[in-house]
């Protein structure tokens, strides 16, 4: 059988309590389907290991990791002790532009058994895809801050995009969209209040859109866009956004289809000279960490999308619907859709379910 | 009675048919509560100006129209003839500009009659207000593009935000919230991943907070928060965001509460060195415009936001009531909220419900 080998990181707060489900999945996966894993488990990217080493990660991080065929992610960020943009731009946003993640894939699709807060909407209504770029853009660590604590005080961000990046994300997401039965492509910009950059994305998408004759496409600004979710989560097929409009679109998406716990994230280096990582939408939770309650779905997802990613098509296939059959059973729900299952009582039954 | 002098810019697309349904409404309201209105009608700041003119505004139009009370501001942008960001940056956002409109105040609130999309929600259940800096920050024109038309192409954009612009439109948000019966502020920010200019805003708001001990405040990524706003639509009192971050607050809140075709923006100088100006949230509209169905609720809404600038309370309120009373009988409803009024019938009900 084909051996995956998996860098495995649960990060912080819930991140610990839904990775082990997911490992579990893929196990029963890996029995079923003819293929294995090999996991090795990280304690870096998280913030304990910043509490007792003064940094997020280790030196050599990306020799520890860079070799495995995926990295299979939790949650990280623990406010309470290190700033959020402390921990995340000491790991994930790290994992991102080092190993050139420059694709983050969500899938957004209201499933059999939760709860949308849309009125009158059923599965099938909303099923898409948030193809957001995943390296630059809003993104940047540059700028600084002049004349501190005076009145004078002026702080200076840049977002930045390069013609590279901007259309390689753009050429993912209108061939995923050629691939897909509607062959729509919406883009999110803002053209008409941020002046320089995003004019700018939406001359590569138009010039994109010349080679991919077939796939029809329209944009929308943000502001409005998001209004459409809300209204029209019907129109979209594929979404294509830059980093901090696919940010918020691929929270949007999920909390129209019932909830963020569910949504999984693919950050994938599609020319696979890097690994690709697969992680939860939501965050660590510090406010239900601990208690075991968390809706491990969305880490189960991401098992699904990492199996596609490792030509493990028939496998993924399965694993989603075993999320869609157990989803239907109100006794394996987790509190946050009502339910009263525990995060382990809801991953074992995705597990026998495949 | 107190006379009050108005600049009436109509501008584009249905702009140039709500705006006729507001005088007629303010007309009515002058007529009842003792107060009386000058209009001074200008047609620049549209895309037919520019199209005559090759530009959006004459040299001198902050003469013409910087010495009124108030403006009163339809719509702009027709990208047809114009690109938006050429329509927008020569006009709206000048005003904004030039007048030091820091403030721009949008109120989300369910109306009886108006369908939401939101399962289970009724009138009383959505009521509060977006409070959006409308100066900088992420609306800058400082960046510029290196390396056109080749593979190394590069383009940079600044936000910039001051602590002169953060701060007084922190303080307009806690002070709103301190008169309101909840004094519950919610802060906009992405601290996590805009690692420069967003924790400096989560700062200030912090610093801020020590001056309201009796406001209770919290903050949200943008991304969470969005999903926040459908779930949860609730939880919110007053919530101030950044320039961006409230131009997408402001058209998701209304989106949860049926349309934004009622929303208002109040784009407002609290000092009144300068004219304030106030517009229905929505925009030109170019696919329903001349066909005389747009709904004019959003330009009416923003004229009680005018009244109540101008220190007429009464009349204001007059005309929130009037909207409410005409919203919940269907026969006056425009097509986008499923009825079969014209612009004008609803604009007439409304004056004559006053
Ligand atoms: C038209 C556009 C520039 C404007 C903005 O983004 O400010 C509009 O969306 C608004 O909210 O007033
Ligand atoms: C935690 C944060 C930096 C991150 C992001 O904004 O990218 C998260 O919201 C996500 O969507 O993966």
């Amino acid at each position: 059988p084909n051996l995956h080998r998996i860098a495995v990181i649960p990060g912080d707060g819930i991140g610990k309590e839904v990775v082990p489900e997911g490992l579990r999945v893929l196990e029963a996966a890996a029995a079923t389907f003819d293929c294995a894993f090999h996991f090795d488990h990280f304690d870096f990217a998280s913030c304990d290991y910043y509490q007792q080493h003064g940094e997020m990660m280790p030196g050599d991080w990306k020799a520890l990791i860079g070799g495995h065929d995926a990295i299979f992610f939790g949650a990280v960020g623990w406010p309470e002790t290190v700033p959020d943009h402390v921990s995340l731009w000491g790991s994930l946003i790290q994992f991102r532009r080092e190993f050139d993640q420059y694709v983050n894939l969500r899938p957004v699709r209201l499933m059999p058994g939760v709860p949308t807060p849309l009125a009158g909407r059923v599965p099938g209504d909303i099923d898409f895809y948030v193809v957001r770029e995943n390296t630059e853009g809003e993104y940047s660590s540059i700028g600084g801050r002049i004349f501190p604590d005076t009145e004078r005080e002026v702080v200076i961000q840049e977002t930045v995009m390069t013609r590279v990046g901007v259309d390689r994300v753009l050429r993912y997401a209108f061939e995923l969209a050629q691939r897909r039965e509607k062959k729509h492509l919406t883009s999110a910009t803002k053209s008409n209040g941020i002046s320089i950059t995003m004019p700018y994305w939406d001359e590569r998408v138009a010039a994109m859109a010349a080679d991919y004759p077939d796939v029809c496409w329209d944009k929308y600004h943000i502001d409005i866009l998001t209004a459409h979710f809300v209204q029209h989560p019907d129109w979209f097929d594929v979404v294509v956004a830059s980093n901090l409009f696919g940010d918020i679109l691929s929270d949007l998406g999920p909390a129209c289809t019932g909830t963020i716990g569910i949504a999984p994230a693919g950050n994938i280096n599609p020319e696979r000279r890097f690994p690709s990582l697969f992680e939860p939408v939501h965050g660590s939770a510090p406010d239900i960490a601990g208690q075991h309650i968390a809706n491990p779905v969305g880490q189960i997802w991401a098992a699904a999308l990492m199996l596609d990613h490792l030509g493990e098509g028939r496998a993924a296939a399965a694993v989603v619907r075993a999320i869609e059959d157990v989803l239907a059973r109100p006794e394996y729900r987790t509190r946050d859709l009502g339910g009263e299952a525990s995060t382990a009582e809801c991953g074992k039954a995705i597990a026998d379910a495949i």
